[in-house]
């Protein structure tokens, strides 16, 4: 079946909300020169974006390694079979939040991917959301 | 249910072959010095992971700004429900191979998530290949 699809943007609140009922999103960073993704679980909490890993994670290290680590973070929502969905992207800054309080707790409403034992939570600071809709096409008169 | 992944690395030849059968990918570059993703369709050729991409794109742009720029390409199949999946991080260098023979046709075969006109092919060399496979856990024992 020949589907062509329409990208229709998001506005940042809209991409926010997808973003906040989705199962992960994948950060990507510089690290040691190099740009790196990782998949991860989060949660959105006071339009920051809460991820909860390992100290000693590339992630990790890079964020320990300096302050306001400048990130990506994107998830999408593509059904296989029509290729229709949304995708959104995030750019901002990632910072060590584990010593904030309550950042435990809520280091643990975020989903481990993994069963090792998460010790760092990361906020990342939204400086700019923007969104992709994939609507199925009419035909091709937009 | 609480279902806990264990997970299972996988050999270059394993995650390859999960990448050539994924419907898509999202590239993790440095434009202007910020580490950007893009979702992205592919196909595996030669060992090579080719794109299309219009020239005017922010990938487009980093590519004919740089020769054998740094990538990282990312695939994943999370089933949403029980998490259970895999995860495929390469990291090569990417160029502009529109002017080898046969790259419009090469091109051709790789589905575009977008109705706008593609003009650019580009492959990303793979320097290293890693994966996970999410398998369930047997009550914790591994």
């Amino acid at each position: 079946m020949e589907n062509k699809r329409v990208p229709v943007e998001l506005d940042a609140e809209a991409a926010l909300g997808l973003l906040e009922g989705a199962e992960f999103g994948r950060i990507a960073f510089i690290a040691d020169g190099i740009p790196t993704i990782r998949p991860l679980n989060h949660v959105l909490l006071d339009s920051r974006i809460v991820l909860f890993t390992r100290h000693t994670s590339a992630l990790g290290r890079a964020v320990r390694r300096q302050a306001d680590l400048q990130v990506t973070y994107q998830a999408d929502r593509i059904e296989p079979r029509t290729r229709l969905g949304w995708s959104v992207l995030v750019t901002g800054t990632a910072a060590d939040i584990s010593r904030e309080p309550h950042a435990a707790q809520i280091g643990l409403q975020v989903e481990s991917w993994m069963k090792h034992p998460l010790d760092m939570v990361i906020a990342i600071e939204p400086h700019k959301v923007t969104g992709l809709r994939l609507a199925a096409g009419s035909g091709g008169s937009r």
